[in-house]
């Protein structure tokens, strides 16, 4: 399973690309490339928006992923800075719309919990626990890469939750 | 001078597009076409966006207008309310960076005291004036559509003003 997690913000978008290793007896996890997409501060805001839905959609054609995930909006947010995670966030949702590629969400709590198993973690404990889970040498920077990393990693072990309870099932 | 205004919402993105046509003596404004793009309701977020993004391209083809208006975003929604509509802002602002126009933003307040003559005019007071000032037969339907032929009325209003001030200060 291959998954692009993307951490949508107004001035840096991180990504990172995770697939779980499943093929020899010690299945793991990988990361296939993570960072920043930081359109140009003095850019206008509709350039701005165009660098990033290229950005993402250069990057669907270069990994591959099945699927994208993102985190759940979060309504603490004043509306000011609501409004500009949301010109981004609509378009990240669009390039993967346009790439064919189905979106998971989840709550920024959830995707703590998963990583560090604390949900209230902060930041340079996700870099950390992303870092140790991917057996990456050093934390991954921009701390927005450690946070996509940390969606796409809170995706698959959702997936994998499931598809065990479904087993069961059978 | 042709002009497509958009305004932009989670439920119905209207349009609206108006030329200036001042080729005889008896320069008007001109409807050229109006409505709203209503993705349906059942649809997933992504699919919305993704319709939202193909119509508006596709419009810019139909209709070539020079310049896009919108409204500026305005702060006293929830923070709720404010993501859900940046979703549409942001693909909206996309599609015309994609058609390479340019942008034009007007605050709600100049854009209802430009067509009406009063910022605080209600939604029915905008339809009646969109109606008289391009003279149609009967008030643009949906609302949104009338909000769209607002934008863009506004947007030659203040490009005449500007165009004047300019010749006059040669």
């Amino acid at each position: 399973m291959r998954v692009c997690g993307i951490d949508c913000g107004t001035e840096t978008t991180g990504y990172g690309v995770v697939e779980w290793d499943d093929r020899d007896r010690n299945p793991h996890l990988v990361s296939l490339g993570s960072g920043g997409i930081c359109p140009p501060k003095k850019a206008l805001l509709p350039e701005r928006l165009s660098l990033i839905y290229t950005e993402l959609i250069a990057l669907f054609e270069r990994y591959q992923p099945e699927i994208v995930a993102v985190e759940e909006v979060f309504y603490s947010v004043n509306a000011r800075s609501a409004i500009r995670l949301g010109h981004v966030r609509g378009v990240a949702l669009l390039a993967a719309a346009t790439a064919g590629l189905p979106i998971a969400e989840y709550a920024p709590l959830t995707i703590k919990s998963t990583v560090t198993g604390y949900g209230m973690a902060a930041k340079n404990q996700v870099q950390f626990m992303v870092a140790r889970l991917l057996c990456l040498p050093s934390a991954p920077e921009p701390t927005d890469a450690a946070d996509a990393l940390a969606i796409a990693i809170c995706h698959i072990h959702h997936a994998q939750t499931l598809s065990l309870q479904e087993a069961r099932a059978v």
